[in-house]
């Protein structure tokens, strides 16, 4: 007999998802570049150049080296590069000890959660939050549950999170820079939440671990530097994605670090070897791990996303919408332009515009725009936008 | 708190790890081209040229069409490709309906498992099997239970099969061509297997499904070809590997096609999109499923894993082994010369031979030989079986 709970979930269809497909059926009766489609995160950068080499170089050189088995924890030498890289620019004592290659930052999380989590206890993140969480957490058996935003400024809201933070949380889950709003958590905030954290451990007795979703760490502005989690609390698990900064999210590369300072940091890590048994994960990507690791200190050109952040925040504050200016990403979060997002972004397919309402990112009342699009695209867009406003709203 | 089950399963190491281990230290000492080493089924020949041109091409061409996000099922030409050479193949009518692309069989198998089992629910397999099959089904919550082997040639033992046949069963796996004993299945083992589980289904009133890992479908000798598990029996989800058959067990892609004639094989597709959020898979990397679908009528040179074969067989035949000649595969399962096969194989390693104990595939008394070494090595490693058989057990 088939599964019920997988069954169920195929009625529930992803409002993003939806949204994407619209556009692709709208694009194929007016032309794609007439639709303005900020609906996904998908990078629109192309990789470096250099990665591309790089593949060239390891798929000619030995293509067992390159293709065959790796071991279930990564490459060694993989392992070490990662670790040699985060310790220099961290200042945290990383050893490949401390790394666990994985599929991208989905394969990271499903190994984090299982780390830390048994069925029925619980994980909190912030809202706005990545609206994946949701299945990655529940299907473990663990339970997310959902802290409101701080609509401020969409960093924490910390009231709250100190009235949800009962004995059943045994991880937080973090995403800084963060998707849907863009924001980057301050190091008060960080400061703030590690203090919490500390507090709260020692007071029901048992560790409460830090799950740190970091795919964005290299997507920030204003020649800001994000401030690196792991060097808050000592019990952070980090769960980097090469995906965005290097803009190849298909190819499911990245890895858990386990703070060196986490006294479990080196069991952890074999755990996570443990856990890829009963998940099917069996290692990222061979070839991937080897040109990744190569790649350490480079990233795809993401000045477009700056560029496109300055383009879109002025054109809306001008427009008059309330918005939080993002640090980093590529998304910006405006509070609509009336209550109910859902009925803003409807309205808004009627100028082509491909919004997505922040009902599922646990914000109703604003909507998201991923501007990983061409900025020549984003320039096109305003005129569209400007008239939804002035006609739907003025 | 840290998961136990996890942190217990850290004690339990690999024989077949250790066994590599070791070889890869007795290498360092003697040269590993002394050491015959038989522990990995790691494939040994090099990848086809025409599959590294293919790299070349996709990760030069349009790195975001190569590097970019495959939807969840995997990518919709891919998926079509491989459906249409299945069907050519196997006369069934696959269409991309009922694919979905995975990390290799490992990731193929956890959506299997998933789709038909409940926690509590058994998952049937036959002896010899492999050994990673039991983390794969235990850490789901469902049991797997293992049929004694029918010694005389490695086929099914039906009449154990039948007695453990209860109504908890949901599923039955099988791996043909077989890791550890080379076995192919015969279409009257296939046949009869069928019939049971349809009288078996009809009895119990819920539909048993058979898991079929395929990864060594295509490393079949003597001309022949391994009988297809799909053609005898619809409620067949056969799991699918390119790894052994294109030598890139690194570079985890493979699928999941649902048999045209099971009549949830849609849904079940669609359900396998679901699973994969709560596992962290998020399809296999978009370039090797790009470069896999061009390479669906090719295979490396496997010629070598047969030439292998034949001079082991005699070899072993010879020198007084029992031992059913493998079908396929790079693997060969005899007797051990003493009831305890861990203790011959001990033995062995004082010969620089690395031999498996069957104990861990449920065949004690038996040892694997993973042949996918050079031939000029097993060739070489004749001196050494033949001074070991004389010195300790003539």
């Amino acid at each position: 007999m088939l599964v019920q709970k997988y069954k169920d979930m195929l009625s529930g269809k992803s409002v993003i998802r939806q949204l994407s497909e619209f556009a692709t059926a709208r694009g194929q009766e007016i032309g794609y570049e007439n639709v303005f489609d900020y609906s996904l995160g998908n990078p629109s950068v192309p990789v470096p150049q250099d990665l591309t080499f790089t593949i060239i170089y390891y798929a000619t050189m030995d293509t067992q080296l390159a293709h065959g088995y790796s071991p279930s924890l990564g490459i060694t030498s993989v392992r070490e590069a990662v670790a040699a890289s985060l310790e220099k620019r961290f200042g945290l004592p990383y050893r490949k000890e401390h790394i666990f290659m994985a599929s991208g930052a989905a394969g990271a999380l499903a190994h984090a959660f299982r780390l830390v989590t048994e069925p029925g206890d619980e994980i909190l993140t912030f809202a706005p939050f990545f609206p994946e969480y949701h299945p990655y957490v529940d299907l473990t058996g663990a339970v997310l549950k959902v802290v409101p935003p701080d609509t401020e400024n969409f960093q924490i809201n910390f009231e709250k999170f100190r009235e949800m933070l009962s004995k059943k949380v045994m991880a937080v889950l973090i995403n800084t820079p963060n998707n849907p709003s863009g924001v980057v958590y301050s190091e008060e905030t960080l400061q703030k939440l590690a203090d919490i954290l500390r507090e709260k451990s020692s007071e029901y007795g048992h560790d409460i671990y830090l799950i740190s979703d970091e795919p964005y760490r290299e997507i920030v502005f204003d020649g800001a530097v994000a401030p690196c989690v792991s060097r808050y609390y000592d019990n952070t698990i980090m769960c980097y994605s090469f995906s965005k900064a290097l803009s190849l999210p298909g190819e499911r590369i990245g890895y858990v670090a386990v703070n060196p300072n986490c006294k479990d940091a080196e069991v952890m890590i074999n755990m996570c070897g443990q856990i890829s048994r009963g998940i099917g994960h069996n290692c990222p990507p061979s070839l991937f791990q080897l040109v990744t690791a190569r790649m350490l200190d480079q990233t795809a050109d993401l000045s477009v996303y700056e560029t496109n952040r300055n383009i879109l925040y002025s054109e809306l504050i001008n427009l008059g919408f309330t918005c939080v200016k993002p640090g980093g990403t590529f998304y910006i979060f405006p509070k609509a332009l009336e209550e109910d997002a859902k009925v803003f972004c409807e309205k808004a397919l009627k100028y082509d515009l491909i919004l997505v309402p922040g009902d599922t990112f646990g914000a109703p009342g604003y909507f998201r725009m991923a501007y990983c699009i061409d900025t020549e695209k984003v320039e096109r867009s305003l005129e569209a936008l400007r008239r939804f406003v002035k006609e739907q709203y003025s």
